[in-house]
């Protein structure tokens, strides 16, 4: 923490300060500048020294952290060095750039396995598929749930690809486990800590997606309570944040990309479909996430949208996929990504 | 639903979309104005006429939506009769403006149960305190959680104020509304849905706080989600929103007050103290609140909030806490209130 | 400037560092904490340690600016002393709180004159009134210019009322400031700096209002440019900021004003009724900006809304003005302020 | 105008708001859904209707507007043909991408011209330079002015590099169209509605940078203050816009390039360099931009970014510049653009 106290605190103002930031274990290390003052509070006693509240000192001007906040999953955690995440085969970060397609729901037998066999035949790394679906409406349709689990071990069976799924809620992480490769995290439950507590006692990777207003740190301080529990496989995902600007769903911050890949070692994703909102929009965005550097992305195909239970307006055709997923892979390369066969 | 279609759209692409719309059971409706043509679609299919994806056919400019998506928490579902919660004999809404105080955090008996004896003899309605925290940091203080709520209990005992609490997961619910007489969603779960519906089952009153970057439509959908469960005393409370502006922790969002209440039955509160972030900020919120139309406060007071476990900073100081309610009275009155006594 | 080293920074690194920070003729302050060591460029050259991109440097986690960017603007600048600004015997500032009401925008002698008697009669303190309007759209209605000049003088020497008008040209700034008492610059020409500059030399008293994006320390530099031309009478004038909540047509930020009053001298007031669009939010804006200690107000009257040129919707109705007055100035009393009479 | 009735409005009440469409002489065409009615007030009278302020009547729930507020701009005047402005041989929009690069500000004779030389060896299309520079502080460096004006034509004789310059005052639009091929408006004067209509007068191709909150709709309006004034030759810039995250400068909207390119004829390029206020962030934003479709660049380029005067940190090193350029060219034709020569 700095203390940086107003143009014409006294010596005993400063000297005030001081004794508060010792008062709590820490070292005050005082550097007198030729207009303000400003106190370093030294050794590991942020929270205490932010608990003091010395912003409300009469001649302290601000109280700046110096710390980052998390600390595995910083990028000096491991000295630069990325994560890679292997999951059956298929790596995410480092070199590897991955796609994981498939429709936004597990809607029908009969549907989730076209899709699944229509995302292997294009190429695709891995299969997307909801069971359970957070909603805004408590009217809309919330999902399949086991059912729908049950579909997608199906569809891994016939086509191989590795399973990527969403668990909502803290007494279905056993049951979402047993059948995802991949545990998706939402958006709205990025911070939803006793979930991300459990999934990271889970074992298995976990793809997180950053809240619609949550900053870089949030969203690393969320990757960091996954992390503690041992679990060192978090993939992270930008998928559009929230702005003034109402033409468009979400927002898609492209410039997460390049900043989280300096920030962490973790593996960086993207979501064109949830932040686009309409089909259109996907493949721009698409060729703009990876030519930007990102690690993969995860991206919402249907075999008919027009039919789709959820989001239809906002799911690639699978007949244009394996185009599109050509184009996306040249991106990908010119941001010296070496593309990996799909199954 | 609206959908606008481009100016120089052909009969013949009018045709196709209203086909469309009548596919999924909704009756269209053309209304050709001197510039563009609006297609409305009747009928209670929203979601389906929405899953149409129509945005993205070429001669579409937009797909508005007419209907509110709430029904329950509507203004117009009471025919503009106000809500007015009641609780152990404290009114919150309609005419009545109620302060719910306490300290952040349950930190030990001694300073819970001194929290609770100075907020009873300063006349404040009901008795706040954190049990289960929801924390940024994995490595923070993360609450007493049962032992937490036990000295709630013993609290209220003692002093006769209903206790507000909040609950985090679905497996606590249980165990908190035997103690809490509201309980609290905050605002990073405000879009849990499982734990909202859960809330809802329990019966107890629910403060269910605005998430930071969730629209009044959003905070009014997650209310039905409680609403639907049978369960009709919802508060809701603006606690400050996300911006651009940095110099303070959040934007009190002081017009989601007039407007809330103008699209809801529900009482609407206001959460000071974790909008300003600092103390002294949290009387002139207050007072702008309370000037404002709120129903009621639900405010950070702690005996020694230099020593406090957590927020120290933003919690008001309980020596100064009488003086606080009477002024936040007055600005109460101004705005139409009737003022109850507290205990 | 302190510039904040990444964990595991080498010694020949934080050289490196206080080379280049000792190059552009600054002294290099080093602090070495058990984490991370900070590196503090003393002295006046915070432009040219910024200009040195040390954000890019290798061992480099982020730099972080010290000094307030403002000088003449901060509350240091006059020891705490709030600047009051007297414009004809009406004070702004202080213990002083001023109401400036009138129409949006002048439209014809008979209202302008009907409007002005009756803001005289309810007891306003200043009178308002567009003669230029910026309009988002070329094809809106642009205000009457030298005419409406013309019409803002005469309702002065009928009622007394000194004028509060705007100029959006550096070309039309002599002929405004011949009428106007104070010079108002809008939210869309905050940084108009040339403006700002002219302004300033013009000398007359000026009301700047924030930016829709602009943060605080922004509004602070803005007035900076007025006030380093000698100019020493500036009002803040807060409007509404843009935000993601698309209900309203701007998010009235209430924390800017306490928050202001601690940063700079100068007064603050608010202006209801742009950022609700809407009459039936402008009183308890009005009282919540009151109660939260605003120096006043500028709010939109109109005789007759219904048939306002522009801006209808939101104009007060002339008939309520002195009933909303009497509730504004309770509101302004229960925030310490002493009320002056109107003319 | 759509307006759009609370449920349970009643016939009276709708009458009464048909009967106020109608007195501003638009015809009323009423929609009686199963829960609301909707009125489209049909006809050119788009103003006077929104003038009435039927959000305030107690039955009506919205207002919603319908016509797209600008004509000229809009993709639909030119039959979805696309403008393509050409510039002394060079190309941008349609198929055709240019990259504008050159140094922040003209700052010395030696180094524009040093600039403008590699700027050409490597390939840019057109080269800018700062001579009027909008600063937020009174206190920081002006640009040369007329001097800065002089070294322009300088560079521009020496290398045949059309100029791209920005003007901020109405006062000085006749000095730079003189030197300027392409007259660059900054984002804070988006919305300076008397420059836009002079620069519009003036006949030279205008660079407008989207404001930093400023929505598309505001940006095609501001395009059109341009072209009502028989100006056919706008760019437009997206430069980065506010929101809650504070990691970097601004944050890139990506998304406004796909959604522009439906919404207007017009060429839409983007500004990474501001946006992203540091070096190593400038070639992900370029890739992306040109991957994500947009018709050019603008770059800010140094031949010694170290000593520049003003935003060093953000300006790419001219000796790395050719390469770059190679880069984001691929980018641009996996996105469907013919790559033109540079000089």
């Amino acid at each position: 923490m700095m203390i940086v106290m107003k143009e014409g605190a006294t010596e005993a103002q400063i000297a005030e300060v001081v004794e508060r930031v010792e008062s709590v274990g820490a070292r005050a290390h005082v550097s007198r500048g030729e207009f303000v003052t400003v106190i370093g509070a030294v050794g590991s006693h942020d929270d205490e020294v932010a608990g003091l509240g010395l912003e409300d000192h009469p001649a302290v001007d601000r109280v700046v952290p110096i710390l980052r906040p998390y600390k595995l999953a910083s990028a000096q955690f491991r000295h630069g060095e990325p994560t890679v995440v292997e999951v059956e085969g298929r790596r995410i970060g480092g070199d590897h750039f991955a796609v994981i397609a498939g429709p936004c729901t597990v809607e029908s037998r009969e549907t989730m396995l076209e899709a699944a066999r229509a995302m292997r035949d294009a190429g695709a790394h891995l299969l997307r598929g909801g069971a359970y679906k957070p909603r805004t409406s408590p009217y809309s349709f919330q999902g399949l749930g086991e059912a729908g689990l049950a579909l997608l071990r199906e569809a891994k069976e016939e086509t191989g690809l590795p399973i990527v799924t969403e668990v909502m809620d803290v007494r279905d992480v056993e049951r979402v486990v047993e059948v995802a490769d991949v545990v998706q995290l939402g958006a709205r439950n990025m911070q939803n800590y006793n979930l991300l507590t459990e999934v990271g006692r889970a074992g298995k990777p976990v793809l997180l997606k950053r809240g619609l207003a949550a900053t870089l740190d949030e969203l690393l301080m969320a990757a960091e309570y996954v992390l503690k529990e041992g679990n060192p496989n978090v993939i992270l995902c930008e998928r559009g944040i929230r702005t003034f600007e109402s033409s468009y769903r979400f927002t898609l911050d492209i410039m997460a990309v390049p900043v989280l890949k300096e920030l962490t070692h973790l593996p960086v994703i993207v979501d064109p479909s949830h932040a686009a909102g309409r089909r259109s929009l996907v493949e721009p965005l698409s060729l703009a996430a990876a030519a930007a550097g990102a690690d993969g992305l995860i991206v919402e195909v249907h075999p008919n949208p027009d039919a789709a239970v959820c989001d239809g307006p906002q799911q690639l055709r699978a007949e244009t996929f394996a185009e599109y997923l050509k184009r996306v892979e040249q991106a990908a390369e010119l941001a010296g990504k070496v593309i990996q066969a799909g199954v």
